[in-house]
């Protein structure tokens, strides 16, 4: 039985339809579209509570889960790939996959609600925000300076769960282009092919 | 060999220390003097290039951790304790510890430094994160409205993550106190021995 993804374009999203073309799962892809509000209706809030997507549900275990970080380690455990076997490597993805999750996209998203969303100009808040964007991007491209990816010699869930975000930075222009690590780090990604195939899915992002 | 925790008093650092304490492992505290800036001093940054608290180092496998949730997890791998085994609880452990790394963690940092950091004051910003936060507390309550931890029948690294924050909110007066479940809970958590101990390490949290 397929997996089911429920998903919008957006950077948490993409990180789950990259993972599951890369991995080659089979599964449905149901389009939440968040500007509709689809996803705080009844029938979505029952899948997550909290009213995001995605949501992933395993129709074979009868598991639902939610937050990308938790669904990455998921399929990571599900298909034996994108989490490196030897320790050390596999603990380096989890930090960074953690870093991503718990550090760089939420500040990263402070940020667009502030420079893009927000209804009264707050000058503290967008120079927080890039202030705390610089010193993730800089954390990044010093961590990729002598490896070709996150965890090391192996492409990860931490690079699929980075690059969800780095390429909405890119569609939106928060520049990271000085950190030239970060910079082909992240054009080594998007050359993948399943890369290519999950940005667009449910449909490519076009920014605000 | 005992374990190396670099930790301040602060919601990240309570985490480990509760953690630690719960599961009886021998470790070593370094109290990281956030105040005195020694979280950005050069030794410390090879740990963790992005200068925050809490880092384990584990001498026996050479592995040193950053972020709350993935040393968690790596605790939890290494004990085979608080994680459930069932594949279901287990997943929902995973899924709320990242629910609270990913999205209640930072959204409560972020209130934090406009509540009682900023320079200049922003009521949207202070608007914005407390109706996010309030939304936190309110999934959170759902979600404990008809079992006793949130994986579900067994206490797990989920609340460990986040009791590490609502014991913060209750120091700093973020008042969730309407929320009668996750009260509740809260009261349970903190009831814990190993909870009373961690909350002291390295020295009790006392507000700004
Ligand atoms: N920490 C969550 C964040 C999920 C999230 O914020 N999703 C956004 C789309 S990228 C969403 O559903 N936004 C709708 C809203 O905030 O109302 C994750 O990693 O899955
Ligand atoms: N997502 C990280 C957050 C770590 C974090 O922000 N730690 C705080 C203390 S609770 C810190 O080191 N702050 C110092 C700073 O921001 O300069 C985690 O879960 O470990």
């Amino acid at each position: 039985m397929p997996l089911i993804l429920y998903s919008d374009s957006s950077p948490n999203g993409f990180k789950i339809t990259i993972a599951l073309e890369e991995l080659g799962l089979p599964y449905t892809l149901k389009h939440v579209q968040i500007d509709r509000g689809e996803h705080r209706q009844a029938d979505f809030l029952k899948l997550n509570p909290h009213g995001r997507i995605p949501v992933l549900v395993d129709p074979e275990s009868d598991i639902t889960l939610f937050e990308s970080a938790a669904i990455l380690l998921y399929l990571a455990e599900k298909s034996a790939r994108l989490l490196p076997d030897p320790p050390s490597e596999r603990w380096a993805a989890i930090t960074w996959l953690q870093f991503h999750a718990a550090s760089m996209g939420p500040i990263l998203g402070q940020r667009v609600h502030f420079e893009l969303f927000a209804q009264q100009p707050c000058p503290e808040a967008i120079a927080r925000y890039r202030r705390l964007s610089e010193e993730l991007f800089s954390t990044l491209d010093q961590r990729l300076a002598d490896r070709p990816w996150l965890a090391g010699s192996s492409y990860s869930i931490a690079d699929i769960a980075t690059f969800g975000w780095t390429h909405i930075a890119r569609v939106i222009d928060f520049d990271f282009s000085q950190y030239r690590h970060l910079s082909a780090w992240h054009e080594r990604v998007s050359q993948r092919p399943a890369v290519q195939r999950g940005i667009r899915l449910p449909a490519p992002a076009t920014g605000p």
